[in-house]
């Protein structure tokens, strides 16, 4: 007998939330400690953006805005979905949500009836079960293998498939792994799509603009025989190192819009719009985005090349987003693994099992950090794998 | 059988948010609408709190901050419930959410089980059934009679308790009445409370600061037998003009704080660091709190002088809170009136049923507005009344 609510007190806590605060306290009493447990750029929001909230807030733009969010934030978001990946769509198709995360929440709760089940893909972000649990669901895992570079089987979709599939959660480039699909894996899952015409895709594109060499990652929302199915989530905390100010958007060109508008309504009744005129703005800083992604893309080489011979771990290659994504040949499980790293090494990262990965002992540490912070990171790892 | 989920697509849309969106889509082509169908302060937010919001963006505050909100902000919140309303607590009873609505939201979602049932009084606010049911439960209203100028009684809430029932929601002052509870309401309440352990109470007090002549709004937390089962809903929208800037808070000092909180991480991570500055330096803007106050004290005079001798309509003196709750003497149903009302006087009211109102035709206005606005107004409603 539960006294509040059953399905939400059997939700585990964010473990990458849990984590990270734990880290910071650690850093307040020893500063020597290297914190890579969070999910969010080191840079500061460039400067144009913030200035146009200063200027938004001297004009008194302090008030209630549409609660669907500002006409001409919309608007620009449709034509950058457009440009950027192939996804057309009008204004009235895009919300603003606080964060990406609570756009994630409304399409999922707007979608999902009790016993509804979601598939997702592990390893995968942490909260997406979660969701899928806070409202009545089933999350169901299909196990990708770190041995194939996570590709995409149809026939494991296939496998998890049941009358009540409601959802097929998608994530790329992914945290933790920082994989992208190929065209090849979306193939699969387009094949596995066009058989099940009743199951809906939220496909979370939050690190989209975050890729490196030659990949590229390409929505389904692109695709016109799915692009009714298809809600897109973006933002712009990873793009534009906005993590701060909880801005996010969904697309959705389907009738679960209403549904989704209507929870939206009577949970949140709007974002601020004088934070929605700096993301306008953000959209225009395209220098400053590739800026950011030009540092992303050095430290990855640092670490590649730094990680590369140290024994007893794999660093699987990251394709997009800003995640190392370390396998390591020890005994222990992840949970116990992370915890003497940071106890021994002082260094922080989130364990694999957080995110679902099953097949090894994982860490995820970001390297949205200062080349010297990483530089040092690899040293210890070095040293500490070398004494196993 | 629904496509979506079935207990949101059968929630009405906010009627006010429609209503308020449907006004200023009619002010663009016609400028002479007045549109008093929002619940918002006209005050633009004051300048030392915004000033504080550009410093915090020029230092680079623009990370993710601590989930429960920043430590010094809730410290300050429970030294402010402390003193303003005599509610003992500390600061990790507080969490900061994106406006007074996410909070009752968490709130209702945390306590209640399918099926479980929220007592709310009416006339209340439009979102609190609709909370109550996207979470699965059954909101069960207990009207409160006009002409008893809504006077709480014990035995009405007797009469519709049960074995489900989880949750008491309250709201003083009353948004659309203008009702402060009083010292006899209060001991009906809490007579009712004493013979009930199992139900607990949102306690809504967003217009706590917001009263007139000697009326004060008591909240059933500062009483030490209920204070562990009273969850306390505030936040800066109504009291520092900040409804543009989602910022609340709830104070609970019982075991749904983690269940809430977990369902917190898993939706929002966050709410803006450097927003939660402005809101600590809101704390201390007490002058221009007053002088807000001054203002609505000075329409709501207008409003009682110039309305108290139209004819065929009476004007509820407001106790607190900053709307005119009108009864009609007409024929039509509340919706239909309204609407007249704004086809042919141009004025723009939200109809009393959206509040559960079943004891007449009611109109809801904000006299948030200019005193000019508010003098065509009465100009306008009289020329209108003498015309019935």
């Amino acid at each position: 007998m539960y006294q509040f609510n059953r399905i939400i007190s059997e939700i585990e806590p964010s473990r990458s939330v849990t984590l990270m605060a734990k880290a910071k306290e650690m850093q307040k009493e020893d500063p020597s400690v290297i914190n890579l447990s969070g999910g969010e750029p080191d840079f500061a929001t460039p400067e144009r953006i913030c200035r146009e909230v200063t200027k938004a807030l001297k004009e008194g733009d302090t008030h209630y805005s549409d609660f669907r969010g500002n006409a001409d934030l919309r608007a620009r978001i449709a034509d950058k979905l457009l440009a950027d990946n192939g996804i057309v769509c009008t204004a009235d198709d895009i919300l603003i949500t606080p964060g990406g995360k609570y756009a994630v929440y409304l399409t999922v709760r707007a979608l999902i009836n009790p016993g509804d089940e979601a598939i997702w893909l592990t390893p995968g972000w942490v909260s997406y079960p979660s969701i899928v649990q806070a409202s009545g669901g089933m999350p169901v895992a299909v196990h990708l293998d770190h041995e194939e570079e996570y590709r995409v089987h149809r026939e494991q979709l296939e496998a998890a498939v049941s009358d009540r599939t409601k959802l097929l959660i998608l994530n790329s480039p992914n945290n933790p792994t920082g994989k992208v699909f190929s065209k090849e894996d979306l193939k699969e899952i387009k094949d596995f799509l066009m058989a099940h015409p009743d199951v809906y895709v939220l496909s979370d594109e939050i690190y989209e603009s975050i890729v490196y060499e030659s990949y590229t990652a390409e929505s389904l929302a692109a695709d016109p025989a799915l692009s009714e199915r298809v809600i897109v989530i973006n933002g712009f905390s990873k793009s534009s190192a906005m993590t701060g100010w909880r801005i996010g958007y969904l697309m959705c060109k389907n009738q679960a819009m209403p549904v989704i508008q209507k929870l939206f309504q009577h949970t949140l009744s709007c974002v601020s719009g004088f934070l929605q005129r700096g993301a306008l703005v953000a959209l225009d800083c395209k220098e400053e985005t590739q800026k950011m992604r030009e540092a992303y893309s050095r430290r990855r080489e640092l670490l590649l090349k730094e990680l590369g011979d140290v024994p007893g771990m794999k660093l699987f290659t990251p394709e997009g987003a800003f995640y190392a994504w370390i396998r390591f040949d020890v005994k222990e499980d992840s949970a116990a693994f992370a915890e003497r790293l940071l106890d021994e090494a002082k260094i922080a990262g989130v364990p694999g099992d957080a995110y679902g990965e099953e097949g090894g002992t994982f860490v995820r540490f970001s390297f949205a950090a200062s080349d010297e912070v990483l530089l040092e990171m690899a040293k210890r790892l070095r040293c500490f794998m070398e004494a196993q």
